[in-house]
């Protein structure tokens, strides 16, 4: 007979989940009531007004999609290719490769623009592909890459892609309340991102706008989506501004008290404060691991605060130190991706997860884990350096 | 300011989402931790486990989809159907409609066997169709239709297209866990469920099994599926058996708690003794119905226990009556649907819902509101019309 679930408390320092404040949990564990309550529509609103917020934009189409941030791509991508539409597909980490596959899915024909893992795209290289190719309808790339912590430059792809009339299609997976991001500003038409990142809220639901670019393209499809269920034309039924909603899905009633929670969360801290935070416990993290001698794989001037890739030091026994983590600390780190598993980690400094505790008890962890392996690190030094850093 | 979101405690008797108990909420407000922890793989195959027996099946390929009822829909025929398939699909109410839909958004040709809402499908007419087209590829229909509270025979169904050398997909949204279903003995090919009718755990997730046949199926397609999220050859990377997980996409973490406590609940009554539940408290409140003078829209041999559709007398002000229940019982029940509109209300008793306490609730609830309308009714008679029903 299998008896109940009683998860361990993590730490979750790794690539999100990140996590989750006790206030968001008790929203989520509130009685569950219908998708189609007054009540439950009013929140509703209440979330969109709050996505609207943290998204900068006053996009009508603003909404959570009901499910993980890989249907949020997805939403994006069924809704706005056709078969036999050129979309530029910027790569440089594990989520670019994952666009490509959604343009070709739907019948559409992917440009790729690739840049190294652990750089930048490269504006100048779009530039370049959009001059070639006179037919390109959108670009569509990673503002935040979670799978090697660096930030592309959103503004300036976004305005390129609309010199040349392209639509702009962004993942802000791990930028949403990390970093700065400003979607009417930019010009940015698409976006999706995920809820178990820097809003700290559980896993499952992925924040999505589409700006009136966007909504006319989708307007003037030739061809039905080839979803039902991510049909944007049928979702905003139910998620639209009338007081009359229209059945479409069940809402994901409970994680929605999450979502709903975190965002009333980050409303009361301020999105500024909120990417501040973040920047602020990065440059602790970063100088205690620079002091302990570790270094970060990615640029100064296109870092991400809120994940860290760590260049893991010669004769380490990665899977071994990580689950060494897990098993005294119960903290977790995340592994590196790809060709850059086993030679870096990606430590996670993300919403509820950013703070002074955690930055020290990471390092803390981490120093005496490489000890015991027997690796030359600088030692008793990273938390006086970290701690100088938050002066 | 937004404010946190503190929902009303309300009696869930609508087609779905259902009372959701204490013990499910307790379980997913635990700490949130990581989708690759080694505890959270271990919890997953905890899952798979449990859903095997809900279903009643070995088949491997049984696993929560990580979005709504509506996903899982779509990762049957997604995943089963390629541009040009016939699929015959059986549409008694709103759900046949969904699942033409989606056959004809991945580019198969729905043959359609139609038969009136409140009736079951006709097996007589499947079997004419199979006849008449050489060349279908599944047979698909809803064992328990949500919308007007009938229950098809699935094994006869299921019988008759392995006849045909067809593939069965099913949908069990509301028949899992509250009447009779036997995947492997009816040899059914392909199903979905929801976790918010008969499992009582709240909605986001959707229980999926695909047998052999259909695995074979997916195996031999010629075209990608025109999805990356549902695509269950990826899927089954992070979800499959080994003790190594391919990372597909973050989980929803909280609501697999929430899920995997639902089937301990499911698991400790044990499932027969759960269908039986059902059926008992259906009886008491149908013959407390039928003391009023309220009748019910399906015929007996195939109403469904967990969702009970009643006849809205003449006179009624059906959208005034149900605000009466919500705002001075806290109770939902459900709206009639599409051609039942205003002519039905849906009466759900699943899962945790499913007690003596609301049967009695509901019944004193529509009498007070229907007798406060001016409508004639038996009065005084429900209640112990009912508790005989129990004895």
């Amino acid at each position: 007979m299998i008896r109940s679930f009683n998860p361990p408390v993590r730490t979750l320092m790794g690539p999100g989940p990140s996590d989750v404040s006790p206030r968001v949990l008790a929203a989520m564990s509130r009685p569950t009531i219908g998708h189609l309550d007054p009540q439950f529509i009013q929140m509703m609103d209440e979330i969109k007004q709050m996505l609207k917020y943290a998204f900068q934009t006053e996009n009508e189409l603003t909404m959570p999609v009901s499910a993980p941030g890989s249907a949020g791509m997805e939403a994006c991508f069924v809704n706005l290719v056709e078969p036999g539409d050129k979309v530029i597909v910027c790569q440089n980490g594990v989520f670019g490769g994952r666009m490509k596959e959604n343009v070709e899915r739907f019948g559409g024909v992917a440009v790729m623009v690739e840049d190294a893992w652990g750089t930048p795209v490269d504006v100048a290289k779009v530039k370049a592909a959009l001059e070639q190719h006179g037919d390109i309808k959108a670009v569509a790339f990673v503002h935040a890459e979670t799978s090697t912590g660096v930030r592309s430059d959103a503004q300036a792809i976004c305005a390129l892609a609309r010199d040349y009339g392209c639509l702009s299609i962004v993942d802000a997976v791990t930028s949403l309340g990390g970093i700065e991001l400003k979607v009417d500003e930019w010009g940015i038409d698409a976006i999706y991102s995920g809820t178990q990142k820097c809003l700290s809220a559980p896993p499952g639901i992925s924040p999505v706008s589409f700006g009136e670019r966007a909504i006319e393209v989708i307007q003037a499809r030739k061809t039905l989506v080839p979803s039902w269920f991510l049909d944007k034309k049928l979702v905003m039924g139910y998620w639209g501004g009338g007081a009359k909603r229209a059945y479409h899905h069940t809402a994901p009633v409970n994680t929605l008290y999450a979502l709903h929670e975190s965002l009333v969360m980050l409303q009361d801290e301020g999105l500024e404060n909120a990417w501040a935070r973040h920047d602020r416990h990065h440059q602790a993290l970063k100088a205690g691991l620079e002091a302990m001698g570790l270094g970060l794989l990615v640029d100064e001037a296109c870092r991400l605060p809120q994940l860290n890739s760590v260049l893991i030091p010669d004769g380490v026994d990665d899977a071994a130190l990580r689950s060494q983590l897990l098993n005294d600390y119960s903290l977790e780190i995340g592994a590196g991706l790809g060709a850059l598993a086993g030679k870096t980690w990606r430590i996670g400094l993300m919403g509820a997860a950013c703070t002074q505790r955690n930055v020290m008890l990471c390092l803390t962890a981490l120093e005496n884990s490489l000890v015991s392996q027997g690796i030359a690190i600088n030692t008793g030094v990273a938390g006086a350096a970290a701690t100088a850093a938050y002066r």
